[in-house]
């Protein structure tokens, strides 16, 4: 395939990145490992996000929700625990991220029912006493006050729950206890502070129609506190499953993106929320944590056409998840399980984390947006840009990609280009050709790792003619990132890069 | 050129691999910069060299030898300073590297004479009186002695001077004074202990017959200790200069091996010295150190055929240096300034650095050596091997390289390979396309060495049929390091890399 | 309290140290954690423990024993998965410690009954299906003698069970069950490899009579195989509790050693485990993990009571435990919950830590040991001892403790002290001073922290008459650790420490 | 002796706290040393000085005037070599300190004369061509400029020369010469960048009355640029000497302050340059570099008193030094050899180091300032304050020092005692009780660095009275830092401190 382009002087085109805004996380107990830490810590120094979001805030395994039992009169007390929290915030803020919170799910000690989800049992049942879920919402609350200050928690959005809308998330996804929960929550957290910011329903991204239309009529008619809406964006059709995993097939770019339009028409469409926020708290290409795409280069190349749309309509779009320490259907057997993470166990970068990495480098005025391609302008006539190929047919089609950028005259160019392909940075290869091994020794680990890094390469235009055509050659889900700088020769006296080249072998010779 | 070998079973061939026995370094002052620590802490990191070999033990800003004045009696005493000595060898013992001590140059102080060599001006006369000469050696020795233990300072080699037979390096090139100087040398290290090692003359590598004869005559005659000998190889021819900068052609590679025989003949015609140690106290292919050739790629392969080759008749062979942090023709106006060093300014791995840290792994049993080859067999029916394409005469031929290895049958195998090559880890190239910045931005740096690291690629052989065969494409000046190791596939259940590869996009269809 | 002692020359006092062999830890699932990391290698770093044991290996939450359903045919099938055993070992591996393997306790879906132990919820239910048990301990066993190597694994003791003598950790204390799962587990242990270690009954430390005689009786009439035998040791009495915390009382020292020579004799009444190593491999004061004794200096002087006396007739001794990661009645909430831990959550060194380094450094010949006191002599003429002042009834009482060490003639020694003491090493009451946070902010941690380190003092003893009388002065529950060292003045030219201290203000004087 | 102070509510005291705003170094080539640059690092991670002063910037070390012959024509050419300079820039902005640039000394091609000052022999001879010079400094303003940004260069201020009114510092102390030199710097400067700050004389602090005020004459009469005044001071009467080093006795404070009124008044008698600013760009004890006042406990608190006055009437005031990587006198023989430094060879804190981490946090508003004393309020009522005991006559006298603070009422209060003293952080103290060890060994330097920190202890005010009365009790040449702060006690259910510390031994007893 041939693609050529031709950008004008000064020319601009509407692109809003926020691929770095929000990231998703395995559930807040995991936050507490080592190797989360430091797979987020790998992330966080190269991409930086901004906020990060997961489930089982209130979950067991966080062990706030206390019951204990007096000695001597038997009678029970309620007590909040906050040293694992506590742990889990000062690590993020030393890592410079902050916490999207979900409030959810629910404590044994205060559910109203046994029903749970996931290999690691959060419980889905409503509450036994709202009162008591209120006064938990709110100590917790009004603890993170304490600890962090005002002015940072007022920056951290409030989620009520996840996903009501699937049985498996909330009992009998009850609408109406949904509805209760949302409200008596919102009412709750604003009680605390009426700066804190709260949204929902967070639903998959299904049942707009119904869900999100009733939802919003419901907040409006109980003039229920509401800063934002929240729904999920997963683009792959049902599984086909065999042992550990699933594998899919991918929507096609264009029906995916029209599944997410309804949403923004349904909010716009009550005046109270005309322009409010949505914010897609979780979004990948497949919505289980087994599927092999995850860690695939085509994953690369899709998730960077993905990012290069959903800004338009979303304040932000939370790619689920940052990183493979993750229990939700077990423990993974192997590095490259297909979790849904950007890093793999034992700090393995995939392809995905480049198309984020590259992503994060597209600050400034874009000129060009296509299918395949963003360029960015930065001060001083110099451009970045990221290129991709999604090969989704799989039919091996190589991508000729050529821009023609408008430069400052008469000076030099160095076009600086990384390769992401399934050839020069494809960690899953690696690890396969290797034999698969379950838990890779030290020395594969170092080779999967070494392998997983975009291949660097350079080229000059010398002639500054003011304009440099960049031509790039992408195989198959690659992803190409260039920068296009100026780069005249400062030259150390004598020195000549041709004639370092000219120097040879020669035979013999007197002296 | 195509290149094709069979391997048979159980075959060995010689090969002795001490590439990682000794390094050359700047002059010991500078062993206490920052930079100076980095460059060999990386070093240290992953190739590990034994020893390291330098000028300037004695030199002024070593601080050593030291006059003092009194204060009311104006009488002058000797003093010795060993507050950096110990300051660079704790560094060394903390890098696990051992010192191979040159004796040399001469304080100040104690000389007979003003002329001195380098930027940095090392004093090169003899001693105005041997006695104190004497007397430095040995408080400096029994110094050593009483803070590394004597077990451990016997493991360091003592070299008397450097390069005496060039008037630049020692007064007039008087071979009379020098031996003089070596005999009472000699005579005072064994006097400290006699477990100490020493050797000379550390001829630069010309001059055998002359030079070399008459030290062993010398020392024969004279009964003088001598434990080992030492002379230098370079194999270029002289440079021509431009500026900061001198260019050179290669010399031929058998010309240049057969250029070290005769110093091994010279030696073994003794039959007190016959089959004496003979270490190659410094090498590498240009002897100047603003030779762009050292930063290329051509270095790299050219210094990977002599590394095949030295082993076989020295007992040691040290590539000058390990590093650029080096002023002996003044400090370096850019990272590439043609410095002898593995590792550039800034902690930039040179092309080189590769060759010696694919030496490094090549231990094992040889089964294939050629002029564009070694192959090792290790343990377990692996092997690993190291093929280079020097392209001395800059024709752009490539080398297909096949050689067929005999394996364990019915298992599969992997192949690793890592190119080095002049368009996948080279770093000049970057630096020159960026406009070959004297001190390039932290951002430059970071691409810079960034594109200094081997393309890391892999590949199944599935069948078991007990060879297999590894074909290898080296591009002009290329390095290929590969492993061929067993790798049965362990596979988890369910997952097919297969299929993973064919999840694709599908149009909208009803789910 | 004064004591004085005079040691003869050449003198040698029974002593054998073992306090470094073996520390206890969390529950293996905690090994996960960042903070168990970061207290485990603070302790490895200082101290630097052989062993590490704990319970947990086959709980849960290590997933290590896993169901599948298939999809089609609903068939289940048992699966292995060892991700989260080789992340833990790998990190033993990194840290330098070996697990001394407690096989325990019953998986869930193994297991014949519901009961449990600790918040964390240990199954101790006997395993419905013996063959199942033993298929999980020999992959087990298998997987890590594939991974690290058989030599590695075989230094590994492996310990069954834990306390089945009491109902809360053995359905019923069901004595007979427990010899069958013993001879079972033992036979399968050794069916993998003649050359594992495998012991027990890890019996809490009463009712030797009753069930270690028993056991040596089943051991032998079943012969069962049997390398060692293991038992706990507690020295408190019985807590009262107060909310979260329990308050204890020690045992006497006397009567507290007196319980453990009843295990001993046992073992030996038997002539085929005559002399066989018993490992206690849990000891502590108070075996509740709230109990504030152990935060306290008291402990720490209590300890190293102990630590000089255990070796004496027990092939080791295992604190229980290194770190306050610790579940086994909730998540503490605060630092200083009364955790077993030598090193407080926070990485806060508890005053016991250092208990533990002191010992570490006492290996060489004793010369003097007594109720207040261990010394021994190095290599040198130098001494090391450790001296404490356990102020069990709280009295205030402090001692004089006064030592005559025979020296080298003629040679100044210097005596190095290190303090801890309620007054100069005590984070516990620096955290009460504090308000006792309960987390406490960074700037607080810090403080704490800074608290937490021994007091350094030197003194000289010039005269050289070949004796030294070192002289402590303890205040009560305080640890002095000394050494004893020669240190002749090297004196530089015109230094004199007199001098410098000699320079004085001056009031105005015409220069 | 017996101070008592009583502080009102929202009381004022006039203090300005710059001891943080810059500070000395060894000549700029040094700071290429990994020693020195491990130094900064600490001083900067504890204290973080804004910006650092030394001389050297153009001595022959930092090779930035290069001449280079032409190969064929053997013409020279002036080069400028940054390589040094940015490498050093880059390591000041890496620990976030800024240079305070002085212009000096001369570059040998570039001098016109031999004559030559310390060890390392800058020379101090006017440049024969002055143009040159200014060609000099211009480049190298430029190329900060270019590197750094114009915005931060302008931050570094740029003072001319170093001590002219010396003879050692510049030929003859030529002060016309001098007068000449600064003008064509100055003008030379703002030629680059008219935002650039330049000043000087950067004399000794003698000669007030002569030199400072011909100069001003001279700056005023001749319209040179002044952007500020610029002179030293150091508080020693003459040293005697005793081979390497120098004992003095200090000034007495009064009488020390006294001599600094003098250029306040010179300054402010110009009406051109009332009110300018000064910077002391030296100041310490003694001016010599082998001084054991520098490593003691009474230089400490006499240099605590300096602080709490010289920012009375002076902008900037610069201990001179940071460090004791320094060669001025030659290379120090031992780690304790009365360097300038707050940080000893081998990373040892000296008891001045804590002076100026305490006065780092003296940031708030002044309540007290004494003779002894300086206390601030922060936000929040709490306090801190630093007080020494400067016993100048070796008296031994102690100071008990109380003083009353209003604070919140009903508050618990904690206060925080750090101590600094002859007895618990006293580095030369153990140094010399090991023995006065040259180059002390690794264990060695952990017992010394052990032994240079303060002891902390803590206190608590339960009353909640709304005045507490902090009492200190100060061993001579003690510094102690306290902070006062609200510490509630927040308790944990059941946790009692007091109940803790009575836990006890108890006999045996029936359970």
């Amino acid at each position: 395939m041939e693609k050529k382009y031709f950008v004008e002087k000064g020319a601009m085109v509407k692109f809003r990145n926020g691929a770095d805004f929000c990231i998703g996380t395995g559930r807040m107990g995991l936050a507490l490992q080592r190797e989360y830490y430091e797979q987020l810590k790998l992330v966080q120094d190269e991409i930086g996000f901004s906020y990060i979001r997961g489930h089982g805030l209130f979950c067991d395994d966080m062990a706030i929700y206390q019951y204990r039992k007096g000695w001597k009169d038997g009678k029970v007390t309620v007590e909040y625990n906050f040293t694992y929290l506590d742990r889990v915030m000062d690590m993020y803020q030393e890592l410079h991220i902050r916490p999207f919170l979900e409030l959810g799910f629910m404590p044994k000690m205060m559910a109203s029912g046994e029903q749970s989800v996931f290999y690691w049992k959060g419980n889905v049942t409503p509450p036994k006493d709202y009162s008591a879920w209120i006064a938990l919402v709110q100590a917790t609350l009004r603890h993170l006050i304490k600890r962090y200050g005002r002015k940072e928690v007022l920056t951290w959005p409030i989620e009520v729950w996840n996903e009501p809308n699937l049985t498996s998330f909330w009992k009998d996804a009850d609408m109406k206890e949904y509805f209760k929960l949302y409200k008596v929550t919102a009412q709750a957290v604003k009680a605390v502070d009426e700066g804190l910011k709260v949204g929902g329903p967070a639903i998959c991204g299904v049942d707009d129609e119904n869900w999100l239309r009733s939802f919003l009529k419901f907040v409006k008619s109980n003039n229920a506190p509401l800063d934002f809406v929240t729904r999920h964006h997963y683009t792959s059709y049902m599984p086909q499953w065999d042992g550990h995993y699933g594998y899919i097939n991918l929507h096609e770019p264009e029906y995916a993106f029209s599944q997410l339009e309804r949403s923004r028409e349904i909010v716009d469409s009550f005046p109270e929320f005309e322009g409010m926020d949505i914010h897609i708290t979780e979004f990948n290409t497949s919505y289980i944590p087994q599927c092999p795409i995850h860690d695939t280069n085509l994953n690369a190349a899709y998730v960077a056409h993905m990012l290069s749309r959903l800004g338009d309509k979303h304040a932000s779009y939370s790619y689920w998840t940052f990183g493979d320490v993750f229990e939700e259907n077990g423990v993974a057997f192997t590095p490259f399980s297909g979790g849904f993470g950007l890093v793999a166990n034992g700090l393995i970068k995939k392809p995905t984390y480049w198309t984020f990495a590259f992503f994060k480098k597209l600050k400034g005025d874009c000129v060009h947006r296509s299918e395949e391609a963003v360029v960015v302008r930065k001060p001083g006539d110099e451009y970045r840009g990221l290129v991709w190929n999604a090969d989704g047919r799989n039919t091996g089609e190589e991508l000729d990609f050529t821009i023609a950028l408008p430069v400052k005259k008469g000076v030099p160019y160095c076009l600086l280009v990384k390769t992401v392909d399934e050839e020069c940075c494809n960690p899953l290869k690696v690890w396969h050709d290797l034999g698969e091994p379950a838990n890779p020794s030290k020395k594969e680990l170092e080779l999967i790792k070494e392998s997983a890094k975009p291949l660097l390469t350079t080229t000059r235009f010398e002639e500054g003619t003011g304009l440099v055509s960049v031509s790039l050659h992408l195989k198959k889900n690659a992803l190409q990132y260039f920068e296009l700088i100026p780069a005249a020769i400062t030259g150390d006296t004598g020195y000549s890069y041709e004639r370092t080249l000219q120097q040879v072998i020669e035979d013999p010779i007197e002296e």
